[in-house]
């Protein structure tokens, strides 16, 4: 069995740093009471392993987990979903190392260029590299590309969008990376010295695919993407397809968990389509207080233009005792998610404990 | 022009808040000096504007700030660009509600089925609902249709993969949906009561249609997607492609802003990719310490397995002026990019200043 090691920073007295490490590591691995696990083998090869406890000052602790890969396979997504899908949601932990074995590392691959394909598409080999944008936004296509041709000529290396710059109406991707890579072509004709035109590749998905191969019919060899707008996995996908592009990647959404709980999970999923949005609930094993949970149970119900409501899922570490409390709290057009409390049972008695649950919410109504 | 309102909580003096807010303002959309647009049009229908500014306690206010619809068309990853892409790099913005107009909202669409369809689906239009969830991941699949049968027999209305369950060898996804469908659909046929089983999609876009076809053509009606994980604007094209399914949306990475940066542009951007990530500079606009910026960059070039270094390009609120100082400091293999801060000059002008740039980073060597 091969293990990464995810390392965080917990927030944590020394009495309890223990206890808050091995919580960390169950979970980011099996996500349930280690009573509720009767698979030998399981306990053995997924449940995740506290490793070193290091005093970090400032009452913080600098703690190692080893997490098995034969839970992540190799895929982006399940990656950090593993290394810190749920304990991204707890107040006080922080990502700080991630460590991986050869094997999955070179699974991911990691820059196809790096510094020595972009030095030598430059032809600089040693000096540092420089870089422009063009901005603002809401300029025409003449104008931006009079900017780029300008940016060359003054021998800048990469000229690239401003990351606020997509598809708009003023400036439309296809004509936008045609006139560019056009101007910047006639400012290294006249130059002789190489400069690349980096445009923004933004969107979903299939919209990153039309623009990733219209920039590259047209001779564009560096783009500009900011992988947390487009999502971590689609900018694996878009570099396992486009290996020839260098990417340059921008820092935007890139603090994102400072969105307001109740607004993501309660307003802006739901604007994209969650028919349910599941979400801690206070009292478990997560810090948002009560009066977040109503409010983002009240944000997912409300009137909101034409946009039918959606079905609110407490969830995180509910218990069966707290069914009435619950409902009386959250109303009847909620789901409530029971997970490892249930599976304190097993065989027989975990059909009776689920029936139990399921009865308990019938009662209520 | 349409515009659009998003609502921040931002930390701030009373005598500050004014200029912040307007900062902000700019930042979510020209992103350069108001000197620098020459341009009546961007002026007019580009820059965001500030409305309401309340006090909102505790050394915050709640601000409002419009932002031009016009700049977004319409697209998921450009919403949240203009809504939060740098400003959720702030140490003290949290974004704490958005209200788009009636044509906007309606392009989004929100769920396809929300609070009725699923009610109607599980022929239960008044009381509350029910869900447990198959854990923990390395049971075999064997296991997990058994308890998908014994949690649907016991009444649960949606039994979900954990969110940790995605693809792995112990619970291959073809063969776990396969198990999992069936098993459900003979509870069903015990209890007559309707029940669905709701699998985990997760993954990079490709994988996540693959999935999700195969999913569709076991019958499935339900799934258990994580939005920030698989990324907003991937969630976005699965809801289009694939209305009739339920989303249930699990939180997992809905706070990976504790990442810390330095791991995620330093590490993780270039794990997936990143030939060249762009990062926020030390005494620009944004708080990240020297240090922090230094240690980023040491990861972005280190030895890491086979992996090529990425060649950092510290940004935001660069200055010509400081380009000695941070050649210095981040050494050659460096990309500097410097913004708005060329724009002070235009047509001939511009063509200088850039030039000085060029210059100074050149004699810098």
């Amino acid at each position: 069995m091969a293990w990464l090691t995810a390392t965080y920073l917990i927030e944590s007295g020394p009495e309890q740093i223990e206890a808050r490490a091995q919580a960390l590591a169950i979970e980011q691995s099996v996500e349930c009471p280690l009573e509720a696990i009767h698979d030998d083998d399981v306990r053995e090869n997924v449940v995740a392993r506290v490793g070193s406890i290091e005093p970090a000052g400032d009452g913080r602790f600098r703690v190692a987990v080893g997490i098995a890969t034969a839970t992540i396979g190799g895929e982006t997504a399940q990656l950090f979903n593993m290394v810190f899908g749920n304990c991204s949601l707890w107040e006080n932990v922080q990502l700080v190392d991630l460590e991986l074995p050869p094997d999955l590392l070179a699974r991911f691959g990691g820059p196809r260029h790096g510094i020595a394909g972009i030095r030598a598409l430059l032809g600089a080999p040693r000096r540092p590299l420089t870089a422009a944008a063009m901005k603002p936004q809401g300029l025409p296509v003449a104008e931006l590309a009079r900017m780029c041709r300008t940016f060359a000529l003054a021998g800048v290396d990469i000229v690239k969008d401003d990351h606020g710059i997509a598809d708009q109406t003023y400036s439309p991707f296809a004509e936008r990376v045609r006139a560019c890579q056009a101007a910047i072509g006639e400012a290294v004709a006249a130059s002789g010295k190489p400069a690349f035109y980096a445009p923004h590749l933004i969107g979903t998905p299939r919209i990153l695919r039309d623009h990733a191969r219209l920039a590259r019919d047209a001779g564009v060899r560096v783009v500009l993407v900011a992988p947390m707008l487009v999502g971590l996995p689609a900018f694996r996908d878009l570099v396992d397809e486009f290996p020839e592009f260098v990417y340059l990647a921008h820092p935007s959404f890139g603090g994102a968990a400072r969105l307001a709980p109740p607004v993501l999970f309660g307003k802006i999923f739901r604007l994209l389509g969650a028919d349910a949005p599941i979400f801690v609930n206070y009292g478990g094993r997560f810090a948002y207080p009560p009066e977040e949970c109503a409010e983002l149970a009240a944000m997912a119900r409300a009137p909101w233009g034409g946009l039918r409501p959606a079905l609110p899922v407490p969830a995180g570490g509910m218990r069966l005792d707290r069914v009435d409390e619950l409902l009386s709290f959250y109303g009847p057009d909620t789901m409530l998610l029971i997970g490892g409390n249930l599976l304190l049972a097993e065989g027989e008695a975990l059909l009776a404990r689920a029936h139990e649950f399921v009865a308990k919410v019938l009662v209520a109504v």
